[in-house]
Order: C-alpha cells, then structure tokens, then sequence
C-alpha cells in the first residue's frame, strides 16, 4: 500500500509543466528554453495558417512585415498574403482570410504570410532557444492537443495578443487545451486558471460571447465584414492539422 | 426628439475610460498619465494598507526593499514593518498581517512598510505621471468605487501581481470594480472582460475559488498558516477607507 502511493506520488511529481502567457510581454517570465511554445493568433492568423496547411499548401513561411513578404515573394516561387486595416495590403496578392485558401487553389503552394503579433512571438520563442514551436487555433485544436500529450514535454501556450495587450480570444483557445488535457501537466498558473474558467463559460457558444464581451477583435473585424472569418477561427477543428515550424517555415506533420 | 437623441449619444462619448493592467509590464500599454491608477495588492500589501489606515495610522510610507524601510524606519518616528517568505524580515518590527494593526496599536503612528509587487508598480505609476494614485483591496472595495464615481476620470486598475506574473486575486479585484461601476466608464479592454468574468464565476465564495483554482497566493499563503489573513483579503468592506498617495505617503482621505 505503501509503495502504492509512492507510485503515485512520483508519476504526480514527473508530470510535466504547463504555462499560459498571456501577452509576449511576459514571455521571458517563462521557462521558454525547456518547452514546447503554442504561438496563438486565433483572429486569424493562426486560424488561416492551419487552414492553408489543411487544405494542402507545401509550407508557409511567417513574416513581420509587407516589405520582407514582397522580399521574399520576389525570391522563391510563392504567393505573397497580409492586410492592413482589413485590406490586402499594397504589393502582396491575397489577404489573411482562412477562405481565401481552399485547396484547389493552395495545394503544393507556398504561402508567404504578414502577420504581426504572431510572427513577434514566433521570433521571440525561437530567439529564447524554444525546444519546438507549432500554432494552435481552434480549427486544429485536436491536433494540438494530441501533439502535445504525445510530446510530453513542458509547454508554454503562447497567446500572440494586439500590440502586447491581453485579448479574449487567444486567452479562450489557451483555457481550451487546458480543458483538454491540462490533467495531464503540473499547473501553478494563474494565468492557466483563469483562461480555463473563462473558457468553461464561453465554450456552449464562443462567437457569442465574443460578441457580448465587446472582445475587441470582434469589433474590429465584424465591422470589416467579417463575421464569417471570425466564425471559422472560433470552431474547433475545421481544418485539424498538427502545424511545426522548422528551419524559417511553417508545416503540416 | 433629436436633440434627445444627441444628447444620449454625447453622454455616451463622455464616459471615462477605464482600463485593467493584469501586469506591472504591461503598465506602459495604458494611458498612465490621463489616468487614476489604482494600485492592487490583494494579498496582502494593500488590504494591510486599507486595514491600518481605517484603524487610524498617520500615514503609510511604502518602500520596495527592507535596508529602505530601515533606513526610513531610523530617520523618523515609526513602525517598520515586512516580511520575507512568511517571516517578519530581519531588522524591522512587525509583519504584513491586517491583523498586526488593530486601532490600539496603530492609531495616530507612522508605519513604513515593505512590499515588492505593489510598491514596484506604485513607484511605477509616479514616473509615468499618473493623474492620482489610490490602493485598492476587497476591505476598501466601495471607497474605491466611490471615490473613482466621484472623480470622473479615466481609471486603470492596476494589478501588481507576483514579479510580473498575473495573479487571480488581484484580477478578482478589477473584476470587483468593473461589477460595481463599469457602466459608467466606456470600456474597450478585454483584461477587464476577463477580470469581470472571472469575477461573475468567483464572487458567490472567493475564498473557495481561489482555493478550488489553486491560486499561487493562496497556496504559498496558506503553506504559511495564513488562512485567516486571506479571508479577511478577500472580504468586501472590512476597512473601508479610502487611500490616496500624497508625497510619498498613503494617506485615508
């Protein structure tokens, strides 16, 4: 009996951890260099990227700004994406919307794709020597999750945020996967708790709640029109692919 | 009719702003300088504050490190006052128990007191010229709300968490606020969707969620016997008075 709990005890202890990080800001206060980071850009980047890798597309290469996508465009055989203030933005070919990607178009393509706040965290957990980096966003939910208890490493979700301030959406995919598998790591976190509560009173309809919180995303892009967008990024595993970055370029495993 | 109309709509243009800072380090993302900025320290710094202050101290001189409050502690009449992990700090007199100031001891005396997190964003909010600086905690939670009702003014509630880290408690708190008076600031800012959210789920027992989220506080807090003190951090009104900083003081106004 006794040796019993010890058991217990030990698989308790050897759980690995879990962290939420709520704005990059914060990210330098987590064990980065030991974990698995989740770059989470729910509206839409993140979203569009599972999407175009669903749907086929050969890789897709992240950058911060117009200027290095039109660089690179001109370099390899690709197509160049990203907006500005909800437009394509001057000298790239298509915007950042998951429908612009089906796969009769972006099948065997590589995508070129401007996203700002998520491309930031990206380079920043790459910079801190980041055991692996992949994307989470509702539409592949599943498969990171799955990825993640495969791996069995520390994990450190990674909410990509606007300009560094905390948003409901990227908070309510990290409070998903927690509600998913967080059983399985060690949580001292509030930052974990308090995305999961939220989670568990948004889940029975997450557009809904975005809309009655007033989430500021959901201001900004409903009044582009894009509601439709702004539903795909909020259901779970429309386009259920396991996205890694490697070596500049972002893949479905 | 119209002119009712315009009139509704300019009130609604004139509300206030109001803003949650879940972080010291994202402190620079608000508008400190048009701005109330209400320090919170939930456990314990700011609900002691409250709690000495209603039992009649002079005034309370925050200071972040224990050789200051020394320093200070020789310069003037006064009781010094910090722990450190659970333990009164070694050469100052009394720890950061609302309990160790009862009105018998502490009313007409100076207390000068070592906290890290609140006196860190306190010190914070001074340099980025902050319009009025006031301390926030469940005991003082409708002094708080009235005197910011009575202000007028742009507010950022402004949580001190724990060395950057986002804590529970003192998003409880924000939430707090926003539940009391949110509906008369104009508020585009998920953190405080989140803070009121999470506060809706709490409010009923907030002692039984932060133990049931296995808030890091209340962990380390209760590791050191202080189930009492938290209690009492996380009752509404129990020292409801309201404190402001003036010249290096924090005074009941």
């Amino acid at each position: 009996m006794e040796n019993h709990f010890k058991l217990i005890n030990t698989m308790k202890t050897t759980k690995p951890e879990l962290y939420t990080c709520l704005s990059p800001a914060l990210l330098d206060l987590y064990p980065v260099e030991k974990s698995i980071v989740v770059i989470i850009d729910v509206l839409r980047a993140t979203s569009t990227i599972a999407a175009a890798l669903h749907n086929g597309a050969k890789a897709i290469i992240p950058v911060d700004s117009v200027a290095e996508c039109i660089r690179i465009g001109k370099q390899i055989d690709s197509i160049t994406a990203g907006e500005r203030d909800g437009q394509i933005a001057e000298g790239l070919s298509y915007g950042n919307s998951p429908f612009e990607y089906p796969r009769e178009f972006i099948e065997g393509k590589t995508l070129v794709l401007t996203t700002t706040n998520g491309t930031r965290l990206l380079h920043m957990a790459l910079a801190e020597n980041a055991k692996a980096v992949i994307t989470g966003s509702f539409p592949n939910l599943s498969a990171v999750c799955a990825y993640l208890l495969a791996q069995n490493q520390h994990v450190i979700l990674g909410c990509a945020a606007w300009k560094n301030r905390v948003n409901i959406e990227d908070s309510l995919f990290a409070g998903a996967v927690i509600d998913r598998i967080g059983s399985h790591f060690s949580i001292n976190c509030d930052s974990s708790q308090m995305a999961v509560t939220m989670y568990n009173d948004a889940k029975a309809d997450l557009f809904e709640f975005m809309k009655v919180k007033n989430a500021s995303h959901y201001q900004r892009l409903s009044g582009f029109g894009l509601e439709k967008d702004i539903r795909f990024c909020l259901t779970e595993d429309l386009a259920n692919t396991t996205v890694v970055y490697e070596e500049g370029k972002l893949l479905a495993k």
